[in-house]
């Protein structure tokens, strides 16, 4: 495989920082996060979830943050949400794209944790979510398996085990004539390595050779980048990112547990390989600090620290 | 290429740590972390400077440290000169194994900032240390090129940049008949991505098809481990890291300069692609959380707050 030529980036970090930070954040600050992230060029940004607000006090103001931003033109927002009831809040707000997604999990132990549902309930569930879906004639955008390359709760994960839950959503696609326009493969719990991101893509790529995928990465164990990496070589051309490196999972059952990649340093690493993102890196390295300021601590991400090469190469110019 | 079976890995931490730290930190830290090193399976420890303590007064007492180790049989316990001052203070010191090193800069300007001298000065420094070296019977492990990749005074490196230093240091080494055991590209201000280390690697294995090379990278812009991969990728089977990321280059002209790729995250990646790296990384893991607890401060490794996944194998196999 060659590298993309160009890439499309899904910014999920308002969503997962504003989940997982101790906060409270004022609703005004999301709100001027999402308005700074708009402004980057970022095509996709996840906005909020709507959870549950006893489990996740930080999504209370869903409705406010969706309501409030500045929609830009050309610019996708979208919510998180886990059942049905989530999708009729993020309907009944009215204020946000409604974009479908169905989700496996491979390790029945962290769905157990995470959502306390069997597989089978699982499977039940996302049948209702998609029949939803296509009765309100809402488009899907992706199916996703989750912890496809490991668990805290359940070890190693096979090839075998990911096809397994792809036939399945595959499965439950083809029952209602569904078309599945992208396949996510989710480092839930930060277990993946290049190595493995290669075999894992490799083996769908060869069952499902003109699925598109996308890879949703969790720096835990701080090989995000690398693994990210992996997957550009594969040819993969979508990926799921955060601001600054906001975030966590708050269900990972680990404390250390950490956001997705990095989307600045993604950028900046994209655009000096000559990969397009259609992303104005010194733009998105302001909503970076933003984020930080927001936050009120240090945010993981490195190049709001260590600055842009283009920067640099202006400054030697002058 | 296919990845290496095993490499091998020149701890750099406390040299680089104590070096860029504000400090000042008790020499009986500085001691008891090369102590906790030592216990980890690596064979190559830099454990100071002999530099100008005007310059940097974190290794004012590099003596003492040098003298304080507990040596361990197997490990080759190092200091860092940049002149004959710093040779004659390493020998005379007389507690370190002496191996030296002769390092040209491809960025001239870069050498000006950072030392004071010219390219033309820098090769008679380098030439004046090589017969050091031989009239004393030192043995050289290396020779360096830095800012191999990129320079934050001078911009964008090309690989006939790269080759004409490496052609110097053939040179200079063909001069006095001296072999040259090992060639190390540097990325000293963090401008390498991976499809350029992969171009600068492979054009000068091309010239030098059989020496083995190292890679030195900082991580300034959060591509560290994603550059390390991609040397992995090349073959490169020796790599200079530094425990919990300590460091930074105080001379580097740049706030956000970050320290080497960090140890513990080189060694979790290696081990779970199957490339041995001959470190216990548990025991790892403890020295950089010690690092952490001397200089008071959270250190970028990532590893360290995620937790290993043999620990988490064990957890779930309990």
């Amino acid at each position: 495989m060659s590298l993309p030529s160009r890439i499309t980036i899904n910014e999920e970090g308002p969503r997962e920082g504003f989940q997982i930070e101790p906060g409270p954040i004022p609703t005004a600050d999301k709100i001027a996060l999402v308005d700074a992230l708009s402004e980057t060029g970022l095509t996709h940004i996840q906005v909020c979830s709507f959870v549950n607000p006893k489990k996740v006090p930080g999504m209370a103001d869903a409705d406010a943050i969706a309501c409030g931003i500045k929609r830009k033109p050309g610019v996708q927002y979208t919510g998180l949400w886990l059942n049905e009831k989530g999708l009729d809040r993020a309907i009944a707000n009215g204020c946000l794209d409604i974009i479908g997604k169905m989700s496996l999990t491979v390790s029945v132990e962290f769905l157990r944790q995470n959502q306390n549902v069997t597989h089978e309930e699982n499977l039940a569930l996302m049948r209702r979510l998609r029949d939803a879906y296509i009765d309100r004639n809402i488009p899907i955008d992706r199916v996703m398996v989750m912890s496809a390359f490991g668990c805290n709760f359940q070890g190693d994960v096979s090839p075998d085990d990911v096809l397994a839950r792809v036939a399945d959503l595959v499965e439950m696609a083809a029952e209602r004539d569904m078309a599945i326009p992208m396949l996510s493969l989710a480092d839930t719990m930060g277990w993946a390595t290049p190595e493995r991101i290669k075999r894992m893509l490799g083996a769908v790529r060869d069952r499902y050779p003109d699925l598109p995928l996308n890879l949703h990465l969790h720096d835990t164990r701080g090989l995000g980048i690398a693994n990210a990496y992996a997957g550009l070589e594969m040819g993969v051309a979508n990926f799921d990112t955060s601001v600054a490196g906001l975030g966590g999972c708050p269900f990972a059952g680990h404390k250390g547990a950490a956001g997705n990649v990095c989307t600045e340093d993604l950028v900046f690493m994209c655009e000096e390989m000559g990969i397009e993102t259609g992303v104005d890196l010194d733009k998105l390295l302001d909503a970076a600090l933003l984020a930080e300021r927001i936050v009120g601590h240090p945010l993981p991400g490195m190049v709001k620290r260590g600055g842009s090469l283009s920067a640099k190469r202006k400054e030697i110019a002058a």
